[in-house]
């Protein structure tokens, strides 16, 4: 299966050496780094980047960046920035992508925890995280030649110390774990799905 | 109480009613009808028309267009202007209302079936509706001095026959019910709610 992973990051690296594990050809793609460049916040070079890139089976989105702030301060431009990357940004990977994706082949995308849970400044994340999910959803439903989509929700990574105190008391869960979800979601029969790596309180 | 009510259609038009017979002050507004013009898709507006209408108890948005199709059709302007007016557009009402509205005051805000259930068409609606229900679940619990969000979620209102056809096999619910719904979710102490007026199947 020849995959192409998006992010190059912490999450987008541990998503690549899972992949590689477990004997798919990787392609991998970052803002700056990888071995392609795209801008997931940019729909002409994402376009540009899927045509180029010969026929691929699967595509793994670990990027888009959030940028939040306690509601009552938000500006407009972190309002606009967020929806524009993690939110429109995978939209138009998967708007992109999908003329080239082989028939039967898979996306997968990131949400996250604050899609059900809440910080002291959790709303453009719950938002973004939101559109998201309703847009794997309904994809799913809508997409053709047997093309599915799933959505990974981690919790904060281990990994990302730096994001700890902004989730006081969430557990958190480690990289290679978020990437055994991407695995699962490109390679079972499910479509539609958000595969949550948290705990869902009621 | 006095209440805004945005938007001047069928939904507008039934909520303005319904409130003013539960003893409702009520303003209207709308894109180029109405006491006041505030197009929800231009904040500087928004901001202008708060900030000049004195005091408030409660904001009714009953304005937001989407402008969906067939998800491999969708154009990136069907993207912008849906998320701009049903979607950010909905989210400026409650910055821009903000600072004015009375302690304990409510905003009551509109997504719609598509969040839950799909048609050849959907995914702008349901990315749409998901991103306006979780900003409400979100910021239901950062909002300051008691002031609620709600959300109400219709089916196609009976009034609107020409959507009918694009909802094929789906209840349609008038929007007279619809109004009671906004005065529920305006008039009890619940918030970060979702009002739905469909069934949800599983």
């Amino acid at each position: 299966m020849r995959t192409i992973v998006i992010g190059t990051g912490t999450l987008g690296a541990a998503v690549h050496k899972t992949l590689v594990e477990h004997g798919h050809e990787v392609i991998t793609a970052g803002r700056t780094s990888g071995e392609f460049q795209a801008d997931i916040s940019d729909i002409e070079r994402l376009k540009a980047f899927f045509a180029g890139i010969g026929s691929f089976d699967a595509v793994a989105n670990a990027a888009g960046d959030v940028f939040p702030g306690p509601l009552e301060q938000t500006t407009d431009e972190q309002w606009a920035n967020s929806i524009a990357a993690k939110g429109m940004g995978q939209i138009n990977v998967v708007r992109a992508a999908l003329p080239y994706i082989a028939d039967r082949g898979s996306f997968t995308l990131v949400s996250g925890v604050l899609s059900d849970e809440f910080t002291h400044a959790a709303t453009i994340g719950t938002t973004v995280n939101h559109l998201v999910e309703g847009f794997v959803k309904a994809a799913a439903t809508e997409l053709p030649r047997g093309v599915r989509i799933n959505c990974v929700s981690p919790t904060v990574l281990t990994e990302s110390v730096a994001y700890h105190p902004y989730f006081p008391g969430f557990t958190h869960v480690p990289a290679a774990e978020v990437a055994l979800a991407y695995l699962r979601a490109m390679s079972n029969p499910i479509t539609g799905r958000v595969l949550k790596l948290h705990r869902t309180d009621s």
